[in-house]
Order: structure tokens, then C-alpha cells, then sequence
């Protein structure tokens, strides 16, 4: 039913946060979930809790066209709050980060943030799934691997450099403040996506990742990830049964696209 | 100079608008110049007035780790506006389009815009541009032309549809309203980005896109391509010589890679 009112959307804080994701792999959810995570803010996980993909597969459905107020979903991770229906990851952490204080609190910081989020997502998520998907999301990565082969080469040797290089810079800068975080010194959702970036990609590549923490060019970026694991409540969201195991998602562990 | 007033920026609505980006292709610094166009507003186009990369080149270098107030850039398209510096177009659009009447004024829109604008980007731009260079942006396309080639079949046989579906279930919403528009029933800068989405991409993939839009099944899509086409301020700016062609950007004409 739709009414003049239906625009008006519950989202009051005290309503129930719920993320909606794929089930066995951490992919794009695990990045919500370490926000509520240090947050210490609880939320509904569909994809443990439910443990199938139905609820995902309703919001993505060609024939759900949204309501009157939410627009229909391309893809999870979904975030349902209050009457609240968003998707797309930056988008999520956006709305998110400002609500669970993981943002600072005056000027324009939220804009430098997302920028940062939406680079550090660009490198270290959409083009490390093209390493094992470069033709097609729809083949299985058996059947693309020689062009998996060659994507990784270059994403090895020419991106991660890259991308880390970047962060380094960002750490580098006066913008980042004192301390081991990106930006205006403090801890901030930024931190928390490049963590969970750096340990998705030396899951992949560990030999490479490897090689370059030991090459000393990128030492605060790796102080950074250790200071992200430390975070009393990532510590123990970490060492708990929800932190999910990497599996057939993102993040995969194809040693032969890192051998030489 | 560093100083505590630093962090304070100058951003009021007074400040002058200017755009970094790549000089001789549209790219995505287009999508940055329809809001500016459909808004009047003025804006310094560093592509055009100073028509070398210098100005691009100073961000985004190693050297180069941002200042006191604004983090380092990874790559352009870049926003200056008053002491502000951001950049990644997702990011640009979300800080312009409030500025410049481009969303709605009211409730969590704008979380409903940015997540259209990043799935429009990431069909229409990020994938297509994988298309032509779906094994390193470091080689030429020439050096990539297998894989390319490829990449394109599944690209136009599953994205492409996956794609204008997604948009056709946004008019079908209720959430879009009345009239033409993606949202709310009113122009917002989603429909400038859809119009230069399917603009790139028509001219990308000719063949292709008039197969869909013979197919009928995506009648709404190419009537909101129309009705962004025909609005004063836009028409006037298409017809004007600060429309930048299409040439070796984002969007290139391989006509190899849509033949059967």
C-alpha cells in the first residue's frame, strides 16, 4: 500500500540494522560487518542467520521492482534499516559511518573518506576479483585461466604497488594526522576497509603481499593493518565463529596465479 | 604552512568550481561536466583551458602527499572547489549534486541516488571500459586483442542486458514517479549520468545497443536518454564545441569486438 506518507522512511537509530549477503564467504558483507563489529552495534546477518540465499535472491529478482520508497536492488550487500532499503558497499559504509561515529565529526572529512574507501575498493576488491575473473563473471574461473594468468601478472606486478603505494601516501600526508589511521588522526571506517582489503589480498597473494611488506616501502600500511587487528573489538569479532572463512568469493587462494 | 585554522575549509557556494581531468577524451570527467552544464553553473575546465595533462600529472604524483587539509589523489577526475580538493566520480557527483539541485531535497535520497549512480558506473563505465583492456590498462589494446575480444561477447550478451534490465526495473518502481526520471519523480544527476552511460556505450557498441533498443524490452531507458537529451541546457552544451568527441578514452569504437 502505498500512501503520501510512504516517503517518510523510519530511520531513527533505534531501529534494527540488518545486513543482507551472500552466505560462506566474507566478499563485500565482511566489510559492513567489521564496521558494526568495532561499533559494537548489533545487527542482523542474513547470510548466518538464515544460512541460505533466499533473501538475497527476493531483493535481486528482476520481477521486485522496489517499493514506493526504496528502488530496486542491483546487487547484495543490502542494508535494511528501518524502512531503509540501500545497497552498493561505498554507499553502505557512507550511510553507515557517520552513525556508528567511525567518521569525523565537522567539516568535510566524509567526502576524503569515501574518496579514499571508493580507491581503496577500487584496487583491492573489483580489480583483484578480475585477477580470477577477467572474461566473465558468469564462467567458472577453470574456464578463464589462462587470461586469469595473465591478469594477475600485471595486477601483481604493476597494481598492488600501486594501490599500496597509494595508502602509503595517504599515510604519508599531513591530512592523516598523528597515530597509525588514514585520516585526521583517528580511527575512522577507512581503517577498518583498508584491514580488511590488506588481509582478503595476502589471503589470495601471500607470497606477494609478502614480498611487499619485506621490501620496507609500504611499513605503515602494514602498522596500520596490525593496528586495525589490536582494536579490542575487531580482536575479538576476529577471533569469534562469525568472522567467516575465506572461501570461493573475492578473495581466493589460487597459488598458481602468484607463481612465476 | 600548516596552521589550526588549516582543517577549516573555504567551500562556501561562492568559490569557483574546477574540474582536472585528462585533456581529448570525454571519460569520466564528462559525467562531472553535465551537472555543471544542466545547472548554468561556471566551472574551470582544466582539460580544456590549460590543454595539456600538467595540472592532472602534479595531483596525482608520488611526490605529490596532498596538504594539511586534503588527502593525496589516486586519479582523476579531480574537484578543486575552494580549499577543497576531492576526487573519484562517485565521490564528485555526491558532493556536487545537492550544491546544484540535482537531488532531491529531502529524506535519505541521496543514499537511493549515489547506489543508482555506482551500479550505472560500474555496468557503463568500469566494466565496459574492461572490455577493451581486460588484461592490464598499462598495455595497448592492440597487445590485449584475444582477450578483448573475448571479454566483449559475454559483455554484450549477459552485462549489457543485465544492465539495461537493472535501469528498466528503476522507471518501473514506484520510487521512480511520474514522468521520465529515475527517481522521485523529478531530474536528478542519476538520469545525467544514465544519459552519458548509454551515450558512451551506443557509441562504443552501435550494433549492439540497437539491437536492444529494437528488442523493446527497455522502451523507458531510451525515452529517459531522449528526455535528457532534449533539456534546454544540456541540448545547448551537446551542441557546443566544449563537447568533447569520443576518442581513445573510456569509451572506443572496436567494431571487431561486436561482430559475431
Amino acid at each position: 500500500m502505498s500512501s503520501p506518507d510512504a516517503k517518510r522512511l523510519k530511520t531513527d537509530d533505534d531501529a534494527a540494522y540488518e545486513l543482507i549477503y551472500w552466505p560462506g564467504i566474507p566478499g563485500r558483507g565482511e566489510f559492513v560487518r567489521l564496521l558494526f563489529e568495532e561499533a559494537g552495534v548489533s545487527y542482523t546477518d542474513h547470510a548466518r542467520e538464515d544460512g541460505d540465499v533466499s533473501v538475497a535472491l527476493k531483493y535481486i529478482s528482476a520481477e521486485n521492482i522496489g517499493d514506493a520508497s526504496n528502488p530496486p536492488i542491483l546487487a547484495p550487500p543490502i542494508l535494511k534499516h528501518g524502512d531503509l532499503i540501500i545497497n552498493q558497499l561505498p554507499n553502505i559504509l557512507l550511510y553507515l559511518a557517520p552513525k556508528l561515529g567511525l567518521v569525523p565529526t565537522e567539516g568535510d572529512g566524509l567526502f576524503h573518506l569515501n574518496q579514499i574507501v571508493l580507491s581503496l575498493l577500487d584496487g583491492f576488491v573489483n580489480e583483484l576479483h578480475e585477477t580470477h575473473h577477467p572474461t566473465a563473471t558468469s564462467l567458472y574461473y577453470e574456464d578463464q585461466k589462462p587470461e586469469a594468468k595473465k591478469r594477475s601478472k600485471y595486477f601483481l606486478a604493476e597494481r598492488i604497488p600501486k594501490f599500496l603505494g597509494y595508502v602509503q601516501r595517504l599515510l604519508d600526508s599531513k591530512a592523516s594526522g598523528e597515530g597509525p589511521w588514514l585520516y585526521g588522526g583517528k580511527l575512522t571506517y577507512a581503517d577498518l576497509v583498508l584491514f580488511q582489503c590488506l588481509d582478503g589480498t595476502q589471503f589470495a597473494f601471500p607470497k606477494s603481499i609478502k614480498k611487499q611488506q619485506d621490501s620496507g616501502n609500504y611499513d605503515g600500511v602494514f602498522k596500520l593493518y596490525e593496528a586495525v587487528k589490536e582494536l579490542p573489538n575487531i580482536g575479538k569479532y576476529l577471533a569469534s565463529e562469525r568472522r567467516v572463512a575465506y572461501a570461493d568469493g573475492i578473495y581466493r587462494h589460487y597459488p598458481e596465479l602468484e607463481e612465476d
